[in-house]
């Protein structure tokens, strides 16, 4: 009986986990989980007669090495600095490896070392990175064998809440790492490509610079640039291109609305602000305002910021409680940052019943026989639950798929790698399509510039 | 003979070497200007029978601690960092140091054995910091000493371009180093304490906030926060102050254009723009804007930065040319804040017969018999020349002031210190009045919150 071992079964594996003993039966292997939690390894196997569960810390290297010796498939779900030990035994072992974080420098340095040994060490098969380089290559690739080339090439991506579960005026709630929420986009600005001339975009205009675009049946989203939109040139070989972005989405609004944060200064996270925990809600927006014995908290941040008294950014300020004098920070030590999102996760928490939802949406401008032309690719998914949520979906099923295809001997192709070619994508999307998420391409009216 | 040491004799050291010389009589000592370039160090001593040039490279060690063993006095002019070699050296041979830097933590850790080899090593004998400390600290103290307790102080200190050489839209020139006015207020939130009150205000908001205030004779002028008002509290002794705030002097307006170069992102030095050198001026604004076929520039710029057609700060950015498409910037693997620092230094160049001016403005509010009252204390000083400059002057004539005091014995407490003490204070400031350097006080009504 074959056997693929999973390592680290946190939030993002339970689909993942599910899907992998479900194929189980079909191909016949066994599944060792590795966390350790011993009790969230085995809540994840249910019993299930294929799966095996196992208590494993990182620092236990005889037992991890007795797991991996035995797989023929190592998944890592560890944070990602911790891949390299795991990448290290699969070597010693000879065993093939997956893991969904992007590939580090001393990942790509056992690239050679895997090649010579015939093993495959696949990373970035997730969501972002993951599902967005496959989709993205199927069209370009598409393209090109057309005799296409490549003008313009954006994709957006985003965590968000699903439509029925959508309850607050931000149009968000936290369905991932809220702290990457309230960092995003800080450490630079951002840089990318717009019909062959550089753009930059620093940080405290990045949320006023959106695009907007359109799914069908969810209405319209708007993207903010991510900081690192131009190393995907020579990844996915798009090296001449004139346009090239990347960005994240999120609801109409809520960019503008989060550009208060911003011009205030609620998302910095390099200082500590002095007595935090005693600090009520108020004060710390007070905080950021000019003093005055005369004018209210309110009064000032309107000023500041520019609010009429109809704009729907005040009611959603308002929403968040954030002028409340009663309600006590009590975060000894903290950062604006860390502050900002005590208060905002009070409001955007997930209800018990609340499903999350995952949009990605790509845009590819080609020239072909003299004519630009554009394909809009778009993929929505919906969470089950908070188990089985769309997050968890998107970032574990290709994973798995990825697993399964190394297992039996569909991926060949050693060396360290992302899923970017034919070989990898064309399996995977067509599984994924078969659970459930897929991407809608049409044709529509060349938007470049 | 007495003999004192002057080790760098850059810019800052002209008018210092010119008192010193001119006092060398009346004291009977040598004066030793000793530099890496023997011609710039004869050139300040031009022929004075009581000086005496010497070439040194910081690193000649035998030549440096033959000098400083003859000396009576060091005074180190060189870059803050390299001052801790000469103080050894002092210490070793039992000399006095005098330093216009900040205390550094290793100056700092010299303290004790100064004090018990009956040293004194006194810093922050320039201007900001130096004459800033002193003439606070004699404010401070009178109010104490009449039983005040001090509510408020709020400090301001500038470098400006003199009003007869004021040609130019922004009433700015660059009277020093061009590099830390474009980085100016960069690295962190500003932070000072408002009634009690802790205010934190963000990089991009920074120029947004001043204060104003005026100067009989010189007309209005506007303060932007120093990042590191509050280490002040402890060194003047102020800890329970309720208001502190320290800020850099501009002209009215300078601030609020100054801004458009925040917004757009040109004043980062975090990261090297694409082929910088090759790029025109017209370019590197562009870069910072959205990209359009159709709309100028111009427009553009305006929109994004919400200038109306007959806002001032229209003409500002006109007058820098920085809408030009032929000139080029011609720097290689510049930042956004270098090219910056190219195009402004082209207009705000001194002309040769320019002079520049230093203005300090303090603000004491305190309570003395339960009424709230305030002092204000203003400093001007106008360069003569662009080698006698109000910066040379006042960064200069405070460090031989106090280097005099210490050689003929009227200074006399040892140890790493800064000038705050009265027995330091009082005779260099009346020193430096009858320099032509001299604050005029007056009670006014108390502003305070």
């Amino acid at each position: 009986m074959k056997n693929i071992t999973l390592i680290g079964a946190g939030r993002s594996a339970s689909s993942l986990i599910k899907y992998l003993l479900e194929q189980s039966l079909t191909y016949d292997f066994q599944l060792v989980v590795a966390d350790q939690s011993l009790e969230i390894a085995q809540q994840k196997i249910n019993n299930h007669a294929n799966g095996k569960a196992v208590a494993l810390s990182l620092d236990q290297t005889e037992l991890r090495q007795q797991l991996i010796q035995k797989s023929d498939v190592v998944i890592s779900m560890l944070p990602a600095f911790m891949h390299t030990t795991i990448a290290e035994d699969c070597l010693a072992f000879g065993k093939h490896l997956v893991t969904a974080s992007y590939i580090s420098k001393e990942m790509k340095a056992l690239d050679e070392q895997a090649k010579a040994k015939g093993l495959i060490f696949m990373n970035e098969c997730g969501l972002d990175p993951g599902i967005d380089h496959m989709s993205a290559m199927k069209v370009i690739d598409e393209i090109r064998e057309k005799g296409g080339k490549m003008l313009l090439f954006e994709s957006f991506c985003g965590g968000l809440v699903a439509p029925e579960s959508d309850t607050n005026l931000w149009n968000y709630k936290f369905t991932w790492n809220p702290r990457n929420v309230v960092l995003a986009g800080q450490g630079g600005a951002a840089k990318f490509i717009q019909e062959g001339k550089y753009k930059y975009i620093p940080y405290h205009k990045l949320f006023r610079r959106t695009e907007f675009f359109h799914v069908e049946g969810y209405g319209k989203f708007e993207g903010y640039a991510n900081r690192d939109s131009l190393n995907y040139r020579s990844i996915y070989g798009l090296d001449d291109i004139l346009t090239l972005y990347r960005g994240t989405i999120r609801r109409v609004g809520f960019s503008r609305a989060w550009n208060m944060f911003v011009q205030l200064g609620m998302t910095d996270d390099s200082y500590i602000m002095e007595d935090s925990e005693n600090m009520s809600y108020r004060e710390f927006i007070n905080s950021f305002l000019p003093f005055s014995h005369t004018d209210t908290v309110e009064l000032k941040t309107r000023y500041m910021l520019g609010i009429e008294q109809d704009d729907e950014q005040w009611d959603m300020l308002v929403e968040l409680d954030i002028f409340n004098p009663d309600k006590i920070v009590g975060l000894k030590e903290a950062t604006p940052a860390q502050i900002l999102e005590k208060i905002l996760a009070e409001s955007w928490k997930l209800a018990p019943e609340d499903k999350d939802m995952i949009v990605m949406y790509h845009k590819f401008g080609y020239e072909l026989n003299g004519e630009k032309k554009q394909i809009d690719a778009k993929m929505v998914t919906i969470g089950e639950d908070q188990t089985y949520t769309a997050m968890a979906k998107t970032v574990g099923l290709p994973v798995g798929i990825v697993s399964l295809q190394i297992l039996t001997g569909k991926i060949k192709t050693p060396g360290v790698q992302l899923p970017i070619s034919k070989e990898v994508y064309e399996p995977v999307l067509a599984e994924l399509e078969q659970q459930g998420i897929h991407f809608s391409e049409m044709e529509v009216p060349y938007v470049g510039y």
